[in-house]
């Protein structure tokens, strides 16, 4: 159905799209290729929210290199929108550009679009066609994809540990477990999602900055800390405000005995939500809910025990991100805080995505299973 | 130094000492193969202790087809060997065959011969160069270096767990973490090993048989015991003689209290050995020198938590095989016991030396740093 050269193209594309990588949220990374004659006219990728899509992008870079690209072919890895969001929609842009044919990845997730863009194509008289290296598409993209299916964020926890699953010695010392390599491919992690989100007791025990220093990156994620009975210090290091969006604090409850501390925090600018469960502890699903809404489709987590354990029993994780350490540390703080198992079939199963050795490290990406249709079945 | 073609004909000659993995025990795994202007005239393995070498195979191999060798060049993955064992010096015989030039992976680590037989050759007026692919030489006969070098085996310990660490459940049901194809893989690590051995815990809680059974193999690896005051029930599986070398169990005494146990096993042919360090319990250095007079090259330990753990903290072991099955299982039993650390200085260093998907699971083999010199080390 796709040829070799539909290929070709499309891979660009999404290579383009990888550029977006750190930059386009809330909005999914998307590229674009237009194409006649075997000859690329113009090429684009997202821009940070309220800037081109990847459509306008390439069309543009077409003109500025004086091409018309009537009757070219463009090569989207998501279907062009449909929609007035804070751009006009890509669909419209194409037809009057003139373009024929439009080879996308994947529909676009987004019910406002889901379809209706290739509609509108084919209805203009554009061959339209869909599904060309759509797995590939849908990893670039998987946290916007998670949040337009379901509302919530995709939900990826990294751990990091040595052989024998230790992540910190029973006295809490953990600094450095792995190597520079992986403390920098974490840090990869950290800057494409939208969000980092840790647990007061990391806070309290190491006091991260939770900011991407050792890459570059033209924007920070937002910080979320989930703490109960809002126990952290307005100088946690986490809560420093500046820079990017204002820190998220979530908590069971901002009234009564928490009404001050509350009060304190928002004053320098961190936002407080109180999302309580039955257990007077905060409530992960709404708590996913409620960054949903907010625009985050990628969350990465880098917490402790107590609330990796939390999040992976209330059905909170997507994936986990582990690195192994080529080291024997013997007793000390396990990954997660799960219940003790009378037999195996109760266990927690997932399926390998991907491993590889990151500088003298061990690199494990698991999602958990049964494998959502949000992540892709293939296998490494 | 090499050519390109010398490349090529070690390659064959190392991929036909792999053909020997399972048979030549106790000696090397060597290939050889038997080249005029480009044309392999033939080309051999190590027979079963007793049979050829791979240089006679290699001579008789180009007989057979009715080649002369004279003129030839002889590859061979270890020095061909310069004295009487069970069979006359290979040096000898490709000296009066005519061959005129020989590459060797690498020198023969058997003090009775290393480097004496390629002297030999060079004494006959034979071109002699040493080293091509000697890494990958080494690796095939990891067990026989060791041995050869220090007098005990290359100990291989496995293990099988969870993503996080978690080797059985706390009620000990640990059947089975790993999927099929990693069992399979288990398999063929016990099948190339010259022994297994694990210890009277897991005898008692599994009564494993210690064979190869998930693939085929020539001979059945010999069965190994630790067991200090002799507790095992002669009924135990791997006890069970037949087939193969007779079962082996190492005590810490097999006098007084322990006399009556170590008749009984002896009556039944199991052979018992007393070696008992300060503390009771069986040196297990003393056991690794014992294996090592026994011509044990390849050690492949399949045990518990302690003896896992003993091995570990007395330096015996020199490489970890570990499967992880993407699967958590929380808490439960660990993997080795090992002391709890006050720093991470303190901790036990490895190196990798592969990562590799088996099935549904993670292969991974980490080698105990400072890296022996017995051990390659390459990067993956």
């Amino acid at each position: 159905m796709f040829s070799e050269i539909d290929h070709t193209f499309m891979l660009q594309a999404l290579a383009l799209a990888e550029r977006g990588m750190y930059l386009t949220t809330p909005n999914p990374r998307v590229g674009c290729v237009i194409v006649r004659d075997g000859d690329v006219l113009g090429a684009g990728f997202t821009q940070p929210a309220g800037g081109n899509h990847a459509e306008i992008q390439a069309l543009e870079d077409a003109a500025a290199r004086g091409h018309g690209v009537a009757g070219a072919t463009a090569y989207v890895t998501l279907e062009p929108c449909s929609h007035f969001g804070r751009t006009p929609p890509c669909a419209d842009a194409l037809v009057k550009a003139g373009i024929v044919r439009v080879i996308a990845a994947m529909e676009d997730p987004n019910p406002k679009v889901s379809g209706r863009g290739l509609q509108r194509l084919r209805e203009a008289g554009i061959e339209v066609r869909c599904g060309l290296l759509e797995r590939e598409a849908r990893e670039l993209n998987i946290g916007f994809v998670a949040r337009m299916a379901r509302g919530t964020p995709w939900v990826r926890l990294k751990i990091a540990a040595s052989l024998d699953g230790t992540t910190a010695l029973e006295n809490g010392v953990s600094q450095w477990i792995t190597g520079e390599a992986a403390r920098a491919d974490g840090h990869r992690w950290r800057a494409r999602a939208c969000a980092i989100l840790t647990g007061i007791g990391t806070v309290r025990e190491d006091d991260p900055q939770l900011t991407v220093r050792a890459i570059d990156t033209p924007r920070q994620p937002q910080r979320v800390l989930i703490d109960s009975r809002l126990d952290v210090s307005p100088r946690a290091r986490m809560l420093a405000t500046g820079d990017g969006p204002a820190p998220l604090v979530f908590c069971a409850s901002d009234s009564g005995e928490a009404a001050t501390r509350a009060e304190i925090l928002r004053q320098q600018g961190v936002e407080v939500i109180p999302v309580a469960n039955a257990r007077g502890k905060v409530d992960l699903q709404a708590m996913l809910k409620a960054l949903g809404q907010r625009g985050i489709n990628e969350l990465h987590v880098e917490s402790g025990f107590k609330l990796n354990g939390s999040l992976l029993r209330e059905g909170c994780v997507d994936e986990l991100l582990i690195y192994l350490a080529p080291t024997l540390l013997g007793p000390g703080r396990a990954m997660f805080d799960l219940p003790q198992l009378e037999t195996l079939d109760k266990r927690m199963q997932l399926t390998l995505h991907d491993i590889h050795q990151t500088g003298e490290d061990i690199r494990i990406l698991a999602r958990l299973a049964p494998a959502s249709s949000l992540s892709s079945t293939t296998k490494l």
